[in-house]
């Protein structure tokens, strides 16, 4: 069962939103779990602190290795990657976040403050990983979007396995545009071919909007859908070959 | 006053991890606002469903564009932008941020299920953004996530204004390593250069590893760099001129 173990100095945020809706109710059912550790539990003075200032000066207060290490080691591994969220690492993608899903789950360590101590990532096997080029005040928020990215991917967590296909990135392409009722809204009315009943126009249809929408919008994206063609995640690949 | 409302059909899930730390404190201070509008307020039939079957066949369910721009209508826009949390949206990044929190706020809309019908977009000004390069459950994490990274860069929300100006995406760098005592662990020492005293040496030392840390872990960001130079934000440009 996927795992997740999330260090933190604020605990108490978990589950926080990861109990809404269907992950809540995936959890309830035993489809995965989540624990929290306590960084402050592992502090060595009666204040509770893990933090000290940083060497060299600067405004801030940094973790300390010590403690932060006391922590993760208090932490059975079982063959989990430990990930640090932080705005230096390596941005998180959904062809990572399959590939996590279909493993025994994640260990995450959110920073506060300043940051951590570099030695931290030098004596432990910690990755960085990032949700986006912008800076939080914490990891905790980037943590609960890590987690439920990977719990939504779980087999039976969501109702219907078939819509995860065809959603952003499958494919490396942003999503098709969705219709529904009413049939004009504000003098706009759902394009005639979705109307059709033909499966194969409909599905011409979406494919030509996918790309239209990943061209103007994301270049990156699409020059790489261009050079490689599309991209089938691992599942998809273990599911056709 | 910086005001963000959010749209969702999980009210309940806010100010939750942004109630913590600091930004929890800014907001009982009345340096920011905090709003929820719930959608199934705005639904046409007793049972609250603001969804319907897509248009064209598929699996889920797609919001109604009548019954989200009635929410959206009922909220006073008061110069914020509207966006909507979609991995279909520009990707988010510092700068934006940067602006984003210098205005008046934000309005997020958050879709569930498997999206929201496009005459919404097409109908009412709204832009769709992007945390990252994969799929949530809805976008109330990444509304949390938006939100927070606006929220911290409000003058007076973080403790020490000038430690924002060395963090990641400042000046287009990723931010240099972080130490603090003890002066050794595991037999790895602080850098010497930051025990020096020599601030001058400090600062060329930390340029240095930013500049060498985003080579190596980010080309895209160091490739921008070199071309255009040290981006510095719109805020510290003001301060400069």
């Amino acid at each position: 069962m996927f795992r997740a173990t999330v260090l933190t100095l604020f605990p108490e945020l978990f589950p926080g939103p990861l109990d809404a809706s269907v992950l809540g109710r995936a959890r309830a059912d035993g489809l995965w779990a989540l624990d929290t550790v306590n960084i402050r539990d592992f502090s060595d003075n009666k204040y509770g602190s893990v933090d000290d200032t940083p060497a060299g000066g600067g405004a801030g207060m940094v973790m300390r290795a010590d403690i932060l290490t006391r922590a993760i080691d208090a932490v059975p591994r079982n063959d989990r990657p430990l990930l640090c969220l932080s705005p230096r690492g390596k941005p998180l993608n959904q062809t990572r976040i399959h590939d996590l899903s279909r493993g025994a789950g994640v260990i995450a360590l959110c920073g506060r403050f300043e940051g951590v101590d570099e030695r931290v990532f030098s004596c432990r096997d910690i990755e960085e990983v990032s949700i986006g080029d912008f800076v939080l005040a914490g990891g905790e928020i980037a943590a609960m979007a890590l987690i439920e990215a990977c719990v939504r991917l779980i087999p039976a967590v969501l109702g219907s396995a078939s819509s995860l296909g065809e959603e952003s990135f499958e494919g490396g392409l942003l999503e098709y545009p969705q219709y529904t009722r009413p049939r004009e809204f504000e003098g706009r009315a759902i394009p005639d071919v979705l109307l059709s009943g033909d499966h194969r126009k409909i599905a011409e249809w979406r494919r030509k909007q996918a790309e239209d929408i990943t061209r103007a919008r994301r270049p990156d994206l699409w020059e790489r859908y261009q050079t490689r063609g599309p991209i089938r995640s691992e599942k998809n690949k273990d599911e056709t070959s």
